[in-house]
């Protein structure tokens, strides 16, 4: 799936919730923990459970790789149960040299079919071009992140080198600035957290027109109708992850039902914002 | 091993060597491509020719994960091969927010029992501290990279907040002086490229006392003497890699042969350069 598809299916399920599969062993629920493959099984019953309240799934590699070889293949195993109408993203955040990003972009667009993957951008350009080649696929480049420490380097002040006057940007801005340049927003995005929500209106003057995964609504606190007031563009241009805050809504037997009934809790409030907005 | 271990190793072997395992099964010998397994079979036989040669290996997770699960399944093999006397790195490049970050150290450390594994800085501490909670191993933090667009965001001018005066650093100044602060340079290394061997002698100067892990001698075109000259210290300091020239150095079926000959190559410099410096 590509973008202008992910924005058809945001407008036709009325909600642009992603949900983040960061699934581990230890914390879904115990009557599940002791049967084989439980974290495939788990994340089975969240899909069923939550696809019709979202229209993109995440998986995050952390938690797979820490599982071995065996997390790699729940991980492919996961990826294929997901539905075709849903947008999938690899949370890889990979960056390397380009011979070695070749096989990353390899790794996650074709050995793993994913639609998107996120990458870190600290290499530059070699890093990012191997994913861009994909021109099919989506590549989603760190900007402005959820956690605490984004302030140690990414809002930092850089001097630009292509100014001749003394102005100067963060260096986030100037990350989203000089990627934007690279392909078109058909093919890239950016992760702007959701904690930042006064910042995201600055990104948004600089890259209007790209879509933004959006973290850190939920267990991190950050509000949705500050994502919606701040980044929203004329495409929507907004997919809002939150993953503890649904798929471990709940720990007991009725784990899929309060997922289920989270998930749904986002959609509306989405829904809510899409028609306000879209005046629908 | 930790980083006393790998000095003493550097020491006794007279070599300062690591050999990247970038294997990909279509640039190994043909007559190899055919066999099963033929990937772990390639890097046991490049480890059995080259391992009296360096002190170190690091395996690229890119080139495994390129393979899917049976890559990861092919990476674990090749951990395990390699003889517990040489210091072993996972080249992933991870970075990620709090809990994602504890779980790929889980990941490399745990699940993999690498001795060290590199990250990426651009999310900052809470990023990178997961890691170091592992005191027994190493970190080993991207600083300045040896690929050419490391320009594009690394070596960027930054403003240091911390400052008074309007004194400027560039990022992988400020990266490396930073991170440097969260932990002993028993634990901590970084990533400083060959290429940029002029910028090796500064970066020395802000941590005197840290192992370089030295990507870009061979293939990009790095030089050990000018790496030697200016990143040494007095605890020796430095780790050049070395990938492609030496594993793939020859495609025939005296591939082992030519590979060890080029390791014993770069072996005999480091040896001459050791004794010069120790003067031994």
């Amino acid at each position: 799936m590509q973008l202008h598809q992910l924005s058809e299916q945001i407008v036709d399920r009325k909600n642009f919730l992603c949900i983040g599969l960061d699934t581990e062993l230890n914390k879904i629920p115990k009557h599940l923990q002791q049967q084989p493959n439980a974290v495939l099984h788990f994340n089975k019953a969240i899909i069923d459970a939550t696809k019709d309240y979202c229209v993109s799934y995440k998986i995050n590699t952390a938690f797979y790789e820490a599982m071995g070889s065996k997390g790699w293949d729940i991980l492919e195993d996961t990826l294929h149960y997901i539905p075709n109408t849903h947008f999938t993203i690899a949370d890889a955040k990979r960056g390397d040299i380009g011979n070695t990003a070749a096989q990353y972009a390899k790794a996650f667009f074709e050995t793993l079919p994913f639609d998107a993957v996120t990458v870190a951008p600290y290499m530059g350009e070699d890093s990012i071009k191997p994913f861009l080649e994909y021109t099919h696929k989506t590549t989603i480049v760190l900007g402005l992140t959820s956690n605490k420490s984004s302030e140690d380097f990414e809002q930092l002040t850089v001097l630009s080198k292509d100014s001749h006057s003394s102005s100067s940007k963060k260096l986030y801005e100037l990350v989203i600035e000089k990627i934007a340049s690279w392909a078109t927003p058909n093919q890239l995005m950016f992760v702007v957290g959701a904690t930042k929500a006064s910042e995201m209106q600055s990104i948004r003057a600089i890259v209007p027109e790209h879509f933004f995964l959006v973290p850190g609504v939920g267990t991190q606190g950050g509000s949705l109708n500050e994502v919606a007031e701040f980044g929203w563009n004329n495409q929507i241009g907004l997919l809002v992850n939150v993953s503890r805050a649904i798929i471990y809504a709940d720990a007991s037997e009725n784990f899929q039902q309060m997922a289920a009934a989270e998930a749904a809790k986002y959609q509306s409030e989405m829904a809510e914002i899409l028609n306000r907005k879209l005046r629908l």
